[in-house]
C-alpha cells in the first residue's frame, strides 16, 4: 500500500510538493481524479469536518477505497495515480480517532484559533492518539499541526478574515513553530506566512513570506503545508515549494470552478433535468485548475 | 444478504410495491437512502447505462456496498433498509455480463426498441448469461425484460415520443407477455400499459390501464414492473399494484426536483462556493418525494 509519509518525504527531497484538494461531491472527486490520473501522481484528498459530515465519512472511505482499487498503483514503492485521505482541519479528538478508526492517511488537528500553549497541548494530545496511543490502526496515519490563524473558510470574500495573520508580525515564528514541533512531535506543520484560506472578489491575495518560510523550515526540519493557496500567484507558489513547502492546499479555486461550471450546464440548458447531463462542464473545469495546480506543484513545465 | 428476489415475491404477495429510483450523483443517493432509511424499507437503485459510465460502474457498486454496510439490515428474512443495485436499461450482452459480475441484484435488458422476435431472442441470450450461463456470480440475479416501447429518456417534455405505445392497441399484449416469458426465461417483466418515460411539461401522464395491467399479469404469473411512473396520479399508481405491478420506476421526478432545489439554493446564497452548502435544498426536496412514494408504494398510508 502506499505511504503518505513516503510520498511526502520524496515530495521533500525533490523540492516539490503533493497537491491537497478538498471534496464534498462526486463530480469534485471525479475532475481532481481524472487530473490526476493523466499525471499519473498521488494526490491528497481532504474532507473538512463539514464535507465528512456532508458526505459520510464512511462512504468518503469507501469512495476513496474504490477509486485507489479500480485506478490506483499501490506498489508502496511505486509512482503514479493513488488518492490518500486527509481528515482536514479537525477539531476534536474524538474526530481525530474516528478517521484514525477508517486508516485515513493523516489528521489535521486544527488548534490554529487556540493559544499557543493550549494549542500545544491540544495537539500533542491529537498527535499521542493518532500516531502512538493506539496500535490498532491499521497503517502510519500522520499527524499535521497548525501554527498562526489563516482563516478557516474556503469562500469568497471581500475582505480578510478577522484575526487573520496578514502581517508579518503576526505570522508563525520560527522558534515558536520549533518549541509547538518538538512537544507535539506532529509530522507535518501548517504556518501562517501571509496565506489566508477562501479567496478574495477582485483582488489577489497577498503575497507569500518566502523567507519566513525558510526559517520556520530551517528550525522545524519537517515537511511545511502550505494552506490557502487558491488565489495565490504561480511564482509564489513555486517560491514557497523551493523554501520548504511539501503540500499545497487548494480549495476555494474548485468550489468557484463547480459553480461556475454548473451555472453554465443550467443556463445551457434550460430543459435539461439529469445530473449527470448538467455537471460535466463543472467536472472538466475542476479537472483543468487541478491539472494545472499539479503540473505546478510537480513541477512538470 | 438480502435477496431482490425474495424481496419482491414478499411485495407480490402483500401487493405492495418496491420503489425503483435512478441516480447519477450523491446528493440523489443520499435524498433516497435517507428516505428509505427513516421508512425502514428496501428500495431499488437503478443506473442506466449513461448513469452507471458517469459515476463509473465500480465506484456505484461499491458506495451502495458502503450504504448498506453501514446503514442496511442484512438478515436474508430481514424487514428494514437495504438498497438493491439494478443495471437498467442495458442494451448489450456484453454490458449484461459486466453488471452481473460486479454483484448488482438485477439486469433490466432493454429490447423494448426490437422486433417482437428478436427481443425474445436477445433477452433469452441475456437471461441465459445472467441466470444460467455462468456459475460464478455471487448470488441469484434477476432478469428484467421489456415488452413494449415506452420511451426512454427520463426527461421533461412536450409530446410524445416517437413511436411509444400510448393507444390501447399498441399495449402489451397479454398472449404476447406469456410467450415472452415463456420463451426468454425473464424473472420480471416491464409491459407498455399506458406509461411513459418521463413527465410532461404541462399536462398529467395519460392514464395507466388497469385492466390490461390486470390481464398480463394473469398471463404471465410473474412480478410486473411499472416503468416511467413519474407523472402518474397516485390512484393510477396504487390501482397498478394490485393489479399486479411489484416494482415501480420513478426517476424524472427526482432529476427535475434536483433542479429546482439547486437552483433555489444557487439563488438565494449568490457567494456560496462550497457544494455541500448548495446542495442541502436538492436533496431535502429528493428526500420527500421518494419518502412520499414510498408510503404509496407500500400502502402506509
Amino acid at each position: 500500500m502506499r505511504s503518505l509519509k513516503k510520498a511526502i518525504k520524496e515530495a521533500e527531497k525533490n523540492k516539490i510538493a503533493l497537491g491537497h484538494f478538498n471534496i464534498s461531491n462526486l463530480e469534485q472527486l471525479k475532475g481532481i481524479a481524472h487530473a490526476a490520473m493523466r499525471l499519473k501522481v498521488p494526490v491528497v484528498i481532504g474532507v473538512s469536518e463539514g464535507e465528512r459530515d456532508f458526505i459520510g465519512i464512511h462512504h468518503v472511505r469507501d469512495l476513496i477505497d474504490s477509486y485507489n482499487k479500480e485506478h490506483g498503483n499501490p506498489s508502496a514503492d511505486g509512482e503514479g495515480f493513488w488518492l490518500f485521505l486527509n481528515a482536514d482541519h479537525t477539531h476534536s479528538l474524538e474526530n481525530a480517532a474516528v478517521a484514525a478508526d477508517l486508516d485515513f492517511d493523516e489528521v489535521l488537528f486544527d488548534g490554529e484559533k487556540l493559544s499557543f500553549e493550549e494549542n500545544i497541548r491540544q495537539t500533542k494530545l491529537a498527535a499521542d492518539l493518532v500516531k502512538r496511543g493506539f496500535r490498532f490502526w491499521k497503517k502510519e496515519i500522520l499527524l499535521e499541526g497548525e501554527l498562526g490563524y489563516i482563516g478557516s473558510a474556503s469562500e469568497i470574500r471581500e475582505g480578510i478574515p478577522e484575526g487573520a495573520a496578514i502581517k508579518p508580525e503576526d505570522f508563525t515564528k520560527p522558534e515558536e513553530a520549533a518549541r509547538f514541533v518538538k512537544e507535539t512531535g506532529v509530522d507535518l506543520l501548517a504556518p501562517a506566512v501571509g496565506n489566508i484560506h477562501g479567496m478574495y472578489a477582485n483582488t489577489p491575495d497577498p503575497a507569500l513570506d518566502i523567507e519566513r518560510i525558510r526559517a520556520i523550515k530551517k528550525s522545524v526540519g519537517i515537511p511545511l503545508v502550505l494552506h490557502g493557496a487558491s488565489g495565490n500567484t504561480d511564482g509564489d507558489i513555486l517560491a514557497a515549494i523551493d523554501a520548504g513547502i511539501s503540500m499545497v492546499h487548494i480549495s476555494t479555486e474548485l468550489r468557484a470552478a463547480w459553480r461556475q461550471g454548473l451555472e453554465k450546464d443550467l443556463l445551457e440548458k434550460p430543459n435539461e433535468v439529469a445530473p449527470y447531463k448538467l455537471t460535466p462542464d463543472a467536472i472538466s473545469k475542476i479537472e483543468e485548475i487541478v491539472e494545472r495546480k499539479l503540473r505546478l506543484f510537480n513541477k512538470f513545465q
